[in-house]
Order: C-alpha cells, then sequence, then structure tokens
C-alpha cells in the first residue's frame, strides 16, 4: 500500500529535491508541499488533510443513504421526491466536486500521473465521483448507487495510523489470515459440499413430507437454507415444517456447531506461531548443510562444527 | 478505580490517625468508621453493606422493570395504571430515598466530598436517584427510564470480589482486551466498510430483481441487515426474496463465518503472550551459555555463575 | 462420582472379602458378583449391562417424547388420546418398572445404601421412576413431564467410557471451564449489566419512537431482546422498528460480537497453560526462600545456592 | 484417500514396469498413460483431465439445481414441464453418459478392477451416474434427487492440490478434530442431555402457562427448539410466549454462550501442542546442562558438545 502511492521523487534525499528541480523537471516546491500534505500524514497540515477527507468520505455516504429514506430523500410514489431530495442532491454534487478536485490535485502533484491513475488507490479515487457524472445525465441506477464505492475509500482510514504500532497490527492481522489461507479454502470445501448435500435433502424431504407447507422452493432454495443454518445465522425465513426435516436440521445445526470451532483454532496457532518460531532462523550449517537451526546456535546441532 | 475511592486520609498510617484529629480536622472516629464500613469491604460491617447495597440496586431495577408489565404496572391503556402500580411506586420511591440517604452518608464521610462527587463513581451514584426526583415532578419519561442508570451501579458488584485473585482475573481481562485494541479496531473497520457495501448492493439488487415483494426500504435498512447477518445474529425481519440477492446474502454470510475467527485468535495470543512473556527472558549466562533464564534471576539457575 | 458411587467394601483387597463374609455381615458371593455388575464396567458383564441401561433410558425418552406428539400419543383435543397413546402407555410404565427393579438391585447389592439413597447418582436414579407413580395416581403434570429427570441418567453414560482417556479428556475439560470460572463470571455479569442497560434503553426509545409498530411491551421484554441479541441467537420475534432503534441494535451487536471473542481467549489459555506451565515447581532456596524456580534448576536463581 | 487409489502396479519401480508387461499380464502402455491421466494430477494432461471433471461435477450439480427452480426447470403445476426442462434434461443425460464412460475407463485402466470398485471413491464414482438410469425408466423421486450424490464427487477436488503444502494442511486439520474427537463427544454429549432436559421442560412450561399461543406442539419440537437456540442459530419460527419461557429461553441461551468457548479452546490447543511439541526436548548438554535442544539434536548447540 504504502508503496505504491510513494511517487514523490526519492524520498531518500528530500534536501537535495528541494533545492533543485532539475532531476524532476515536473516538481517544485508547491507540488512538492502539496504532495506531503496530500499523500503524506506526517505532520498537522497532512494529518488535518486526511482527517477532513475522512470526514468528506463518511458525510457523503450518509448523505447518499438518507437520499433513499422514504419521506426524507424519496416518498412511496418514485415520480415524486421526498421533501429533503433537493437539499441532498445539491450535497450529493458537492462532495462529487470536491473529490474531482481532490483527484486532480492529486494527479497533479504526484510524479507519474499514469502510474497513479492505474493503482488500486488510483482506481478507487476515480470511481468514486466518475459514476455521477455518467449517472447525472440518466443512467440505470436512477438513485446513484455507484456512490457506494466512495465507501471503498474509508479504507484510507488506516493511512492516519501510520504512527508505526497500528499499521504493524494491521499488516500481523492481514499475514495471520493469509496464511491460515490453505486451511481456510479447504475447510470452505467442505463446509460448500456439506451444504451442497444438506441443502438437496432438505429440498426431497420437505417436497415428500410437506408437499403442501414446504417453504423450500428449489434445490438453491435448500442450499441458501443450509448457508444460513450451518453458519448460525439461522433468519427464519426458511424453515423445515416436517419431522424429518426437523431432524436434518438439528443435525445439521450440530455439525455445523462443531465446525466452526475448527479454523478458529489454526487461525489462533498461526499468530501464536509466528510470535514464538521468530527464534528459529533459516540458517544452514557450513558443514552438514543441515536446516532448522536456532537464531541463538553457536555449533552445528547435526555435526557440532562452529556456525557462525 | 481504587485510588479514586480511597479519600481516607493518609490509609499507610492508621494507627497515628486514629489516635489525633488534628492533622485531618474534619475527621472523626465515627465517621472513619463510616468510611471503612460504605468505601471498604475489608471487615463484616463493610462486607455486610456492600451486599445490602448489592441486593437494593437489582431489587430497584426488578421494581422499574416490573412497573412496564402489562397488567402488573400498567395496561394496555396508558391513562389507567395497572394493578400493582401503586406499590411498585412506593417501592421504587423508598429505594429512590435509600439511595440519597448513601449518597449523602458518602459525601459526609469522604474527606474531599468535591472530588468524590466528580468521580466517576460519584456521577453514577449522583443518577441512580436524581432522575427520580426530576422525573417525579412531570418529565417526558413518565415511567422513569433514567432509573436504568441504577443498573450501571451493578458495576459495584466488583468491589465485593477484593479478595485479591478475583480482582486480578478482572484486570487481566481487561487488558487482554486493552492491548488488542488496535486489532480489533482494524478489523470492526474493516466490517464497517464491507458491511457499508454489502448492504447498499442489497438495496440497489432487491429494488431492481424484487421491486413488489422487496423488504428494503432504504440503504441504512440495506446496512442495518449486512451488520444483522454478518455478526451471524439473524433476526429474519428483513431478508432478501430474489435470487441474486440470496446469492449476495450466501457470499456476505461465509464471509462473515471466515472473519468472525480472526478478533478471536489475537484475543488468545494476547492472553497467552501475556503469560508466558512476562517471565522468560533472553539472558544467557556468561560462564556455561545457557538460555531460558527468568528477568529476574540474579544467578545462573544452571552453574551457578552470577549473571549480572 | 467415581468414589461416591464405590461402595464395595474395601475395593483394595478382593480375594480376602470374597473368601469370607465376616467383616461385612451383609457380603455374599452373588451380592459382589452383581455389584461388580451393575456399578463397574471392567468385564463383559458389566459393560452389557451398563449399554442395556443406556438403551433402556434412551428408549424411555423417546416413548415420553413420542407421547407428546400430536397424532401419535395425543390429539389437538386434550380429552381424547393418540392412537398409539395405549401402546406407548404400556411401553413407559414398562420402563418404569425396569428402573425400579434396577434400583432395589442397586439398594441389595451396595454395602451402605443409605449413602447411595443419598448421594447424587442415587437421588438421580430413584427420580427417574418415583414421579411415575405419583402421577399415575392423578397429578397437574397429566402427561407425566417429571419423566424427563431419565435424561439426566444420560449422565450415566460417561461410566462407560473408564477406558482411561477418555475419563480424562472430560476431567481436562471440566477442569479447564472450572479454572476460567472467575473470568467467566466477571465476564456474564459485565453481559448482564449490558443487556440491563440496552433493553431498558431499547424498551423507552421504541415506546417513544414507534408507540403503535413498538414490539417491546416491557422492559423484560427488552431485556430478553437484549440477551437473544447479544448473543447473536437472534430469534427474530421482538425486533426494533425506528430508526433509532436499529442503529442501537446495530451497535449492540457490534459490542456482542467484540466481547464473545474473550472468554474464548481465556479458556484457551488455560488449556494451554495447564499443558506448558507444568514445568514451573513449587521448589523454595533452602538458602534465601525465594520461590518460582523451574524444575531443572540446579542452582538459586537468586542468591547462587545450590538447590537440590 | 490416497494409497487406495493408486492401483498402478507397484509404483515405486515406474521404469522396469513400463519396460515390460510380463509381471502384470493386463498392463499396456496406453493403459498405463490412461491410469496416469485418469488417477493423477502430477502432469500437465492429468492436471487437465482432473479440472475438466471438476467443472463437469460442479456443471450436474448446477443443472440438477436449476431443474428444481418454478419457471425454469418446473412450475407450479406438477403436470407442466418448465421452458428449460426440457434442455436441462437433455444436458443432465450428457453428464450422465460422461460419468458413465469415465467410470468404465477407470475400470479399465486400474489393475484391481473389483478392488477399485468396492473402494469409497469406486462407490462413489458409480452412485453419480446409477441413480440416472434406475430413475429414467420411472421411480419415486421424479426429478433425480439421487443425482446428489454427484456432489460428494467434489471431494475429489483435493486431489488437484497435490502440491504438497495443500495436502499437509489438510491432514493437520483432520489430524487436529481426530485428535480432538473425545472431548468433543463429551461435549456434544453434554449438549445433548441439556437440550433434552431444556427442551422437555419449555414444552411443560408453555402448555402450562400460555396454553393457547404456545408454539411447542410437542417435546420433540421443545428439543428441537433447544438445539436451535443453543447453538445461537435462532431461526424464530419457534418461541417461547409466555415470561417463564423467556426467562428458560434466556437462561439457556447464556449457557450456550458459556459452553461454545471450550471446544474451540480445546481445538486450538490441539493444533498448538501440535506444533510446539513435535521438536524442543528436555535433553541437557552434558557439557553445559544448557536446555532447549531439538529431539534431533546430536550435538550440544552452544558448546558443541557431542550430546547422545
Amino acid at each position: 500500500m504504502a508503496s505504491s502511492e510513494n511517487n514523490s521523487p526519492d524520498p531518500k534525499k528530500p534536501p537535495v529535491l528541494t533545492g533543485s528541480g532539475s532531476d524532476h523537471p515536473r516538481g517544485s516546491r508547491f507540488r512538492q508541499r502539496l504532495h506531503e500534505i496530500i499523500f503524506e500524514a506526517d505532520d498537522f497540515a497532512g494529518a488535518l488533510f486526511d482527517v477532513l477527507l475522512l470526514v468528506a468520505i463518511v458525510a457523503s455516504i450518509v448523505v447518499v443513504c438518507l437520499d433513499t429514506v422514504p419521506n426524507v430523500g424519496r416518498t412511496a410514489d418514485p415520480k415524486v421526491d421526498g421533501p429533503y431530495h433537493g437539499l441532498l442532491s445539491v450535497l450529493s454534487w458537492g462532495f462529487t466536486i470536491f473529490f474531482t478536485l481532490e483527484y486532480l490535485l492529486r494527479m497533479y502533484c504526484v510524479r507519474r500521473p499514469l502510474k497513479y491513475a492505474f493503482s488500486f488507490w488510483g482506481i478507487i479515487d476515480l470511481m468514486s465521483f466518475l459514476p455521477d457524472y455518467l449517472l447525472g445525465f440518466g443512467g440505470i441506477f436512477t438513485r446513484g448507487s455507484f456512490t457506494v464505492i466512495r465507501s471503498l475509500r474509508l479504507l484510507r482510514v488506516f493511512r492516519i495510523f501510520k504512527l508505526g504500532w497500528f499499521q504493524h497490527e494491521a499488516e500481523e492481522l492481514g499475514d495471520a489470515v493469509w496464511r491460515s489461507r490453505a486451511k481456510i479454502t479447504v475447510f470452505i470445501t467442505v463446509v460448500l459440499i456439506l451444504v451442497t448435500v444438506a441443502g438437496t435433502l432438505m429440498y426431497e424431504i420437505e417436497t415428500w413430507q410437506a408437499a403442501d407447507t414446504s417453504q423450500f422452493e428449489s434445490i438453491p432454495d435448500g442450499i441458501y437454507w443450509a448457508i444460513v443454518t450451518m453458519t448460525t445465522v439461522g433468519y427464519g425465513d426458511i424453515v423445515p415444517t416436517s419431522a424429518p426435516g426437523k431432524i436434518l436440521s438439528a443435525i445439521l445445526i450440530l455439525i455445523g456447531y462443531s465446525l466452526i470451532i475448527v479454523p478458529t483454532g489454526f487461525v489462533s496457532a498461526e499468530i501464536l506461531g509466528q510470535k514464538s518460531t521468530t527464534k528459529t532462523s533459516t540458517r544452514s550449517c557450513p558443514s552438514c548443510i543441515s536446516e532448522g537451526h536456532d537464531t541463538d546456535a553457536i555449533f552445528c546441532k547435526h555435526c557440532g562444527e562452529r556456525m557462525e
């Protein structure tokens, strides 16, 4: 994340760069200062800009949300606007223009605008205002639902917390999930197979045993029910009505209850392993080429050779 | 908590203090004894007072609760009182007077009443009876809902368990949560962003695919549904009715099911880390180069050499 | 558990006891053999008896359950019995007589019948048939609900698994829960206080904001809703209908979602701690009386004295 | 799993086997190549075959599912087919023929066809097309529900991931569950007993306290409710309506909430124990008495002395 945004010309030598503009022709003192404010959060102006941007993002999402609430931004009749629709539209266009300006400023102050434009954050920034213009001149989503992409911009909140420890925690969290990906994939595959079998069985049982009252209209309905059940969500919109259906339901619930504990244990183990295994190094014995030595090993544990 | 209440004059030297009243002019033998009974739970009288207060708190909450039950404290007609409303009102006022007296006694026996009055516990104590008087002479909440603040006084229950190990456990629990705060914040932020995106998507999909049967009236409704779904609560008051909506629902459920395991692992790891990392150091004996010494070790446990 | 049932006369010296009946006048070869079969599961006859008893317990529970199913043991009209009520009644009385005989046999073959009669298992055994006789001659529970106590007898199932490792696991599981009791108590107290505050707030908010549609009839209703919500059960029988109510609901759900992870971590830590902390001993240095030495310590880590 | 499928003649010596067909009379170069493609996934052709088979399995399941969706494969009137029923039937028979051919090819190229036919995977392979033929000529399940067995074939997906680490993870996951089986059995037994007692109590309480509104028609209904409640699924199709029923419900929920944490901790502990206890021993160096040596250490890692 950090590296993809760090488009400032050679951040390691800022004194030289600010002194002369020769090695980056498009650079200027103003542009560099702007870059620091917009892309970094180390000084007061940069942190303030990030907080203001965050407030604007949250406020723009609130405006979009309110515009869909009956008797606020809309009415039961789709042809009649709600009492606050006018105000909310003005605010919404205000935020759209603000985000457009912010995007243009970013394009102006980064050294390689194209690299930024096609980076992950650049595309998200663009998507936060572009749909509004497209929709402003008519579109399938009349209430501007594409503005929801602005919520992705909330991920920028993490940039504020460049205090070291917070960022470190986020990376540690992501690492633990990433290293558990094999087990999580195996687990999700098992769950999906179980859910397919249970959903189909349930559809057949309910259609057979409770033809009149069955709420299972198709096998996909059954699979949806099985997912909702096995993960202990349990909406209750589709429930078995026959006795065999209820027994199958109880069995699936108990299996789900027993299964949910497995990946939890694995992530716990990964996180703990991460902490405790820092001592084991990737050192190799110069004499017998064996591996798995501790970082504090002075002699090879296999051949007794000094390791250094 | 403990220190903010410890207003007794210099608890380190009780023999001198009880002997003379010169260095704390407002102190008296009676007041000191009262302070011990009300604020401490070390001897029988203090423990008895705390248990009595706890019983009064629970009983007063039960009274307030019962007063809102139809055909007990109220009837379907808001103008007609329930059969037990009179009795419950008398009991309620009894508790209010009891808590007022207790508050006044606390103010009397602490050395610095103002410090107590503006402390966390002082404000809670005040709020446990003040609203009753304000509401007694007419107010917006006719059924005395502010008395719910009394339930906050239940937090005092922890004071009874000054037996050492129980308090220690509570602190350890709080510590583990506190040290995981960064990861929990990151986690909750990710959940909130996911929930905003999923809720908006669901509103648009349902409005588009199932315009007549859609239960999603607005984007906030969608976000509420997404929170209820992703945390596996699953009320079922708002559920998708279209096929694409059900597919999105199933995906969100599986993501939520996979995500819930992450912070669990982190708190487990924190608690375990707390236990294992407090004592063992990475020190090595200068004589026999053995490791695994405790941080408080002065001599090597293997060869008896001084460790420095 | 095991010791309370071990009423056989001095199990350490069985050869002497079977040889003479002088030191336990009521003992006989037959009675001893019966005791082995009924109370133990070490040989084939004992294991067979336990399996038969387990089957009888499960079957008797199934019979009681079926007797309450409409159109099986009863009909919609309480005065008309179901088609299988006669058969189920006969089976039910058969199990009652079987359990009575088993109880009498137990009383006969234990050395101290009174001690058995007032032990935990003795009372459960008695309660598994006594209510049937009381109810057989008229009672308040016409459908024999007290026979549910038979399900407590299912706890006997653990007796079958006297294979060592299974019993050990059960004890380890119980130990981990027991040692976490302080933290679980603190946790449940915090949950109960949160639930009381949230339930009352919800009742007031819903009564105020959605007087006509509110499903919260009283504060206890609110507390019930808060428990159902915070534990992620989420029936959906009582749900907020006003916007502020939904916001409060979402906040409570997220708090519950964050809180559930805490005790999980503690039990994990307890179980792991149990395994890893076996190395720290209670040894005390003979020279400086300091504690906390490792089991492998040769010299005191505080004063350098040899420890032995 | 892997060994039951490995029917190739002596996989340890492939060069000799391909050279002569004398010691496996039914073997041929073509048949061996076919065996490699069908049963293994090490080279490109083998991996391609597995991916194609996986796509066919998933597609055939989707076809069966779609055939049950109203207005796609069927209509509300069971005598009238849906608009796409013809197309879906053709596709379904296509997959059936494909799976038949695949089965015959497997029978042809394995050395011991009978061993394969009666192995776990052989039976699943057979069941993936046999019911279609049986049902094609009339049967009780008119919509081909037995084709759901095809979903069991999805378990073959794991064969693709023979990349070493993925298979290892799956085995580790299965091992952790397997080694926790005793604790999980104890736990499920406790849950089942609790659920039986709570369900019966609830049925009696609701029948007694809320005879008119009770949703508990029988004790099995009560047990079903208790399972749904205690595992935090919470459908809401059956809920208590009386005050004592709601109190019992709240207690059962809190017990379930406290219980769910126990097996989680045990699986975590098992996984962690597996990782940490495999390598570190309690061995001590005879020369420098240092500890923390790995079980496979031959020389002391601290002083280089032979350890023996």
